[in-house]
């Protein structure tokens, strides 16, 4: 299933989810039995998931819109919380790299992560506003998972259960302003705070089943930005699966449905990376487009 | 006015407020003019504030309970986000020193912070339970401001209507995972995510206008471990002013009602700074007291 969320054609919020290109609200379909927006979905995944497997089995006689009806936006426009990783070695190289530095051994120890903003996500087709004094606008292409259950020290090998579904994070970054407040040590914030896209929906954990490959994902992601390809990677060379990034956030500390928790950048996933030699800072006008086998495309335009 | 969160006899959360000990349900007092949570209250805190007011005019009608009859619990359970600032110069200077560095130019440029857990806030008298792997638990004595109003990009001498009020808030951190995961160069996370303690009130602005001095306020600041005083600090040392910070928080992003804003550690204001070899990291079984002139006194228990 692919859950998203939406303006309906009176410019309602609304939660449902996609299918051969008809769009079903939720509540609609289900008459109330269904919630209004994916926060509370969450909140009862397993069983609201049952509900609408049941109501597709006869989806001739559900209400839907077509994809030009309506648009999209975030999928989970308000997540209760909102970590980043940095689980790809490539990326954690070549970042510090462009500092002057090694990787820190700790990186090796475990899993790390960063709290950002929950409150800035933007949806697939939303345009993204550079920050006024930006002039250093990357994106940082990234796989999240959505969790859809509650739970705290959860062990790695048990984490299939919590997660309710994958999407595609872009993960806006001011470098200028970003590098500039890391000589602090309280690591990336302001340069980070304005827009986080996810989307263009949720893929329920099933229809990755088809892709794994030992601890992770065969999924290729790629970026185009107007239209040319810059980024080619692969999930399946993350260093940490989102199980150890789960146990590692969840020590301690209760997850809760709604929580997203983001991969990091793939290796070469951002123009830091690539450099900007090649692949010019973001403009106003530049389009951005992040794809992953089975995900779809988050595409966006910065103003 | 002082505004609490709390469990009532029947161990419902509710909001309310805090007069001559006696302890009014905001939902119960105003027969349903007013929300049941505070989040929702403070989305149109201008308004509720004046039903408040006019309730309190005639306040031998309304119903209220004693002290003993409800439990305490975080003012503000969720917050629509968590940034904590390190605006005290004597505690970057302090902390930095202690891993033997200086403290990076860019703090003067511009007020720093870090985004932290939303879900892990504990109220007064709540028991904070040390993370497993912790050996050297500290806290953290900051002034925290509560936003109001939605905003962005506000100016420093425009924050003051964008304020609610202001509360306590204890950064409890865990200085071994913290200064471990640090060295990868993202601040912050896991270190401080298993609590954050606030409370015991929310007191609203008015209140600290007597105390207004500068850009700052008057308020002595002072931490007991066990009955005993290790720290007194005032609010007024502070180098970056709520004005300054919150212009930094805004830039480029909205801020919300609900939104909390940390000081950060006033000077020798954590075990960190004032050593260990002088006073203990914490451990199970000890408590420990944070004093605010005008804010009350935030008591938590370690087990």
């Amino acid at each position: 299933m692919k859950f998203v969320t939406f303006y309906n054609p009176e410019g309602q919020i609304r939660a449902g989810w996609l299918d051969s290109e008809k769009v079903y609200d939720m509540k609609l379909a289900s008459k109330g039995a269904l919630p209004e927006s994916m926060a509370e979905f969450l909140k009862n995944s397993d069983e609201n998931l049952s509900i609408v497997k049941g109501l597709m089995e006869d989806k001739e006689r559900l209400p839907f819109y077509s994809e030009e009806e309506i648009r999209l936006t975030a999928p989970l426009p308000n997540p209760t919380s909102f970590r980043d990783f940095v689980a790809f070695e490539t990326h954690v190289k070549n970042a510090t790299k462009r500092s002057g530095d090694t990787v820190a051994p700790e990186w090796y120890e475990m899993p790390i992560f960063y709290f950002s903003n929950t409150n800035s996500m933007k949806g697939p087709e939303e345009d993204i506003k550079r920050p006024d004094r930006c002039l250093r606008l990357d994106f940082e292409l990234e796989l999240a998972c959505v969790i859809g259950k509650e739970g705290k020290n959860i062990k790695a090998d048990q984490t299939e259960e919590y997660i309710f579904g994958y999407t595609i994070l872009n993960d806006w970054s001011a470098r200028d302003i970003q590098m500039k407040e890391m000589k602090v040590l309280l690591g990336p914030a302001k340069g980070k705070d304005f827009a986080t896209s996810i989307g263009p929906f949720i893929v329920t954990k099933d229809e990755l089943e088809p892709y794994k490959t030992g601890k992770a994902f065969d999924l290729e992601m790629t970026a185009r930005v107007n239209d040319h390809e810059i980024t080619k990677g692969n999930f399946k060379e993350v260093y940490y699966s989102f199980g150890e990034m789960i146990e590692r956030a969840s020590e301690d500390v209760t997850l809760y449905p709604g929580d997203i928790i983001g991969s990091g950048t793939v290796g070469f996933g951002c123009i830091m990376e690539i450099g900007a030699e090649t692949q010019d800072w973001l403009a106003p006008g530049d389009e951005v487009e992040l794809q992953i086998t089975a995900l779809g495309t988050l595409k966006n335009r910065i103003v």
